[in-house]
């Protein structure tokens, strides 16, 4: 099997959405990462941070999914990442309630040795010196390296984001992001602009709009499916990269039409995440329940016109 | 070859986007409807008004692409529709600067004797008792009656509108005013709520971010095309509409199966539309643009993923 290697936070979150309200929850971009890619048959790892008040059960949880957690670091008396948002009533946008870094402020990810060697490297959103320190760990060459990152980075970490973004392959970022971070409205023309920073394969995802992947004038869209409710979207966009890298990883082909069915399976497997607050969803999630929504995919999107 | 007869306003457009102004240009629904379907095979008639300022050479274009015109009546000392509008830079909204009803104000339209029997009748945006009047001058039930309307209608003429939905197949709206219709935020909801007010099938256009058809818990989503630049995006739900009532007309089959056929190529129709100011795109189009863009849809939509 490949090996799959996931960087990001494993944190505490606190949701608000118009359906409802938790406390303080299992979140992070490494767990919804991890939870999305563990419906492959990959092997796969997460490197994250954790305070001394993060339950043993969210640990097991993960390790009961086949996710190696042997790289997650649990700090002595140390305080989880915390992060606490309000959805809007479109819920296409929110507000940040509260983000306290604790122990992600001084977080230095250790590799663990049998992933040095990972074929795939998803970096999930995190400081890009983060990232950077990630993939020059790595002592075999990837043969794909995925990043995912945000505005937060753009505002206030542009040297290191442009530095990482030259080393990987594939980019996914969200529209406003791309737009910020190659300073054009088209989203054909800031998809070749981002091209030029590095990464061959740019991801731009529209939320419930769906995802586009761009590469070399090849342009590819999967829609996200139409729901009734979209109950809490918070780790959507990182269940959608945890899909994409799983998918790529089970099959061992990173082509662009394999990269097809990946965006396909990322937006499968976020139409479920949001279906419930923070992982809820995930963590029931049966691979009966993926093929029968991939059929939907299908009736959604396939047509049949003869081109002569 | 099936009739399809189209509704709507011909009329001159003002316009204003980020790449440009025009003076008065050829615009209007049944215009942009009736440009769009001569893409297909079919007899085809626009019922409408314009003033005696209208230029014949407008007329006669209309007519060169086989489009019957003899229900356009021309009033004596009457003065066109004129609408003049300006987009903002994203090119998804627009201010209404000018709206001069003129000859508008008092159509009374007349359907063409041979025409009283076509197939598919393409009401266009107007208001919703002149296109009951149109569907009350059939002598033979249409095999498909499709109905495009906006918001404007909802806030001045709903229980005109609500009269008109209850007699049509099919109505095309964009993703507002089908919220605005059904008070569902939802697409989906939307979209019942809308199927319960009388149409079997229900269009969502969500401009850039592509289209919904809905039909009895089916779904089929037809994206738009990723474009470098949106020049002008004035016509493009008319073009769309041409394009799927002009399919359906041409290919004398009204399953889903054929309807989502329809929505790609009012998709790829109303890409083209985009691309320059008002009607120039659409006046110049040849068959092998068209089937060219085709095989860009598929490319951007088609996967191969076997479910089992």
């Amino acid at each position: 099997m490949s090996k799959l290697l996931i960087v990001g936070t494993v944190a505490f979150d606190a949701i608000e959405t118009p359906f409802g309200k938790t406390d303080k929850i299992l979140g992070g971009a490494a767990t919804y990462i991890g939870l999305s890619a563990s419906n492959f048959n990959v092997d796969s790892a997460i490197v994250s941070v954790v305070g001394e008040d993060f339950p043993q059960e969210y640990l097991d949880m993960l390790a009961a999914r086949n996710i190696d957690i042997s790289g997650i670091e649990v700090v002595k008396g140390g305080k989880t990442f915390f992060w606490s948002g309000k959805y809007h009533n479109d819920m296409n946008s929110r507000d940040t309630l509260a983000t306290e870094l604790n122990v992600l402020a001084d977080f230095n990810p250790v590799v663990p040795e049998n992933y040095k060697d990972a074929e795939i490297v998803m970096l999930g959103n995190l400081h890009p010196g983060v990232q950077m320190s990630v993939i020059n760990q790595m002592t075999k060459k990837p043969k794909l390296i995925v990043l995912d990152t945000m505005n937060f980075w753009m505002d206030c970490a542009w040297d290191d984001l442009i530095e990482v973004i030259k080393k990987v392959d594939v980019i996914t970022i969200n529209d406003e992001e791309a737009r910020q971070l190659s300073k054009e409205y088209s989203l054909v023309k800031a998809a070749q602009k981002i091209h030029e920073m590095g990464p061959k394969y740019v991801v731009i995802k529209k939320g419930e709009h769906g995802a586009l992947i761009f590469n070399d004038g090849n342009i590819f869209f999967a829609p996200a499916l139409p729901l009734e409710e979209v109950f809490d979207p918070t780790g959507a966009g990182d269940t959608f990269a945890g899909g994409f890298s799983g998918y790529l990883a089970q099959h061992k082909n990173i082509s662009f039409e394999s990269m097809k069915n990946a965006i396909i399976y990322g937006s499968n497997l976020a139409s479920f995440c949001v279906e419930k607050f923070g992982t809820q969803r995930m963590e029931t999630l049966t691979s009966e329940e993926i093929t029968e929504r991939l059929k939907q995919f299908k009736q959604l999107t396939q047509f049949e016109i003869e081109v002569n």
